[in-house]
């Protein structure tokens, strides 16, 4: 794949997007700002970012013959999230079509325990974690990361799915029947203080651009809220993205990474995970900066230049989730407020329907 | 036609709009943004909004079974050129689909004289003016407005097109062949000190909220930027905006408005222009306020309550005219600058490629 001569893509190139979520449709819209085409490719029909792609093929990730056929209509491929199946990425890799992030990555960020191992490789801490492949080793993981401790599924866990809290050895069994077999990893509880994350974006010359880091609220294992500044000392916040910025660079990756941190009383950080794409704890930066995550992340891919990212004023950012969607008359008629909907029809519990951004 | 009923249209609802240019494609991505899916209706099929649109249909603007069949499809229309015939935007007025802004504000800003002769009748100045339709006409209409003045063809003019210079009565005769026939209207030269305009919108409710005024530069006919604040006293910048308000309500606006005005250098205001839509006076909107014009024309069509136009920093907008676009790897990499492209293939001479918004 010879980039030099492709990149920069001019306005007008087609990009291709794997997936066709919320967060699909915020990267075809920040892709037609800069004048460019985009096509979803995404199993379902009445994906979100089918209301606003420009061409969308709807098949299997399997479909080669589906895949192949996209690729001849785009210019460059990525993908809004992490669950793809590696392989339909790898066969994306293997031909002359261009894809950012790299397979390498996403394959880690697909498997915790991978996630976890190429982190200590790095020297950047996490918490204490043990792969779990039967019932006795769990009782051994136990020992290694201490109760309590969260057993979760190694791969396809997201908004707090496939986790479960073991508080002592009672819960053992419970615990490991409810992965049902799926390979997991016992991870030590880490008790934090607070949760942060850095979304960085590395253009294809290697410069890398980053946004302050984000200060996020869980609930019930889905991101409710975040706000920045994140308001903790200068040397923790800088240490969280010295972090990001050398996984970056050491996996050689290009777009936009989002990482996410434990921060300890002691202000000591460990990396929780790492997200290969768009981050929903970065959704501010389309109100608060002049470029957003999202278009930051096309500029990457097609490598443009990066664009600014100095936030205009501090602000938060909420999620609306499930039924809170209700209530976006309100939320609409707040001062200093956006909001963004997703374009879902059914407003189920724990399903991301929208945001809001409140700068201050 | 019950509005109350319908009002505010949930997200999922879609908004029909005619014309498929970029101020099309800039409504379409705003609308998408609140959750809503869009219907381009627009005769020739590259337009840019067809990049974007959940649906379009590309037929003639007097194809009555295709307006018929577009009618069906969505829950609100608007437009987003002055141009389209008012006999479309009439024959959708029958029938029981919304339509805003309503035809008579179009119908009235598709006629200079027309629009002369209102703002006349609210007592709102303008330059001197004389309907011409014979060469012996434009002599007298010569004497009634002073020289230099200008002839203008009363319909489809827009970015200087259809107007001729008549600096002394030499110039009339070619003037007056230059019109090729069409309907004109003579006005008289402002000597003025600078151009302003005020983009204003009007919520289904009454309510107005306006964005501050903007100084316009005109070349060769076609806006070259505009800056915010305009810097003028605040009692000619309040004066203007009082103004816009006036002519919002007296026609029963909903939408959003654009008033141009030229200022001399006593400050008196004479209105130059009225634009029942979204202007390229306020693209600078999209990066310096929450919500963009083209948002907040979205809110109000939709019934929905209007956005925050509080400005986050001084800005100025440059238009990106013909080859100006070929410069566009320069003007991505500017700090605290933002780029936005119209998917527009040939950068032909006068053609709006894409403008940049800088935040200072």
């Amino acid at each position: 794949m010879q980039v030099e001569e492709k990149f920069p893509l001019p306005p007008g190139a087609t990009i291709g997007i794997l997936g066709g979520g919320q967060l699909g449709r915020m990267l075809a819209s920040a892709a037609h700002k800069l004048g460019f085409k985009t096509h979803i490719f995404c199993p379902e029909e009445k994906c979100p970012a089918a209301d606003n792609a420009s061409h969308c093929t709807h098949a299997a990730y399997d479909d080669e013959t589906a895949l192949k056929e996209f690729l001849t209509a785009v210019d460059v491929v990525t993908f809004e999230f992490e669950n793809i199946p590696l392989s339909a990425v790898e066969f994306i890799e293997a031909t002359d079509r261009p894809l950012f992030p790299n397979a390498q990555i996403l394959g880690i960020s697909q498997d915790r325990l991978a996630e976890k191992r190429f982190l200590k490789d790095l020297e950047i801490a996490t918490a204490a974690f043990m792969p779990v492949a039967s019932e006795a080793a769990l009782g051994m993981a136990c020992e290694v990361t201490g109760l309590p401790a969260i057993l979760k599924t190694r791969r396809f866990g997201y908004d707090g799915k496939g986790q479960s809290i073991i508080h002592d050895t009672d819960d053992i069994a419970k615990a490991y029947e409810d992965m049902a077999g799926a390979s997991a990893i016992m991870e030590g509880f880490v008790a934090f203080d607070c949760e942060i994350s850095v979304i960085l974006v590395r253009a294809l010359s290697g410069d890398i651009q980053y946004y302050p880091p984000a200060r996020n609220i869980h609930q019930d294992g889905i991101l409710r809220s975040s706000f920045v500044p994140a308001g903790l000392p200068a040397d923790i916040e800088s240490d969280a993205v010295k972090i990001a910025i050398k996984i970056a660079e050491e996996s050689q990756y290009v777009g936009v990474l989002a990482v996410e941190f434990f921060v300890e009383k002691s202000g000591h950080l460990r990396v929780n995970e790492i997200a290969p794409r768009v981050h929903n704890s970065g959704h501010w930066t389309q109100e608060a900066c002049i470029v957003s995550q999202f278009e930051n992340h096309i500029r990457a891919i097609t490598g443009w230049p990066l664009g600014d990212t100095k936030t205009h004023r501090p602000c938060e950012m909420e999620n609306l989730i499930g039924d809170d969607v209700l209530r976006w008359p309100e939320r609409a008629a707040e001062s200093q407020c956006a909001i963004t909907l997703y374009g879902k029809k059914q407003p189920r519990p724990g399903r991301k329907m929208g945001h809001i951004t409140r700068l201050k």
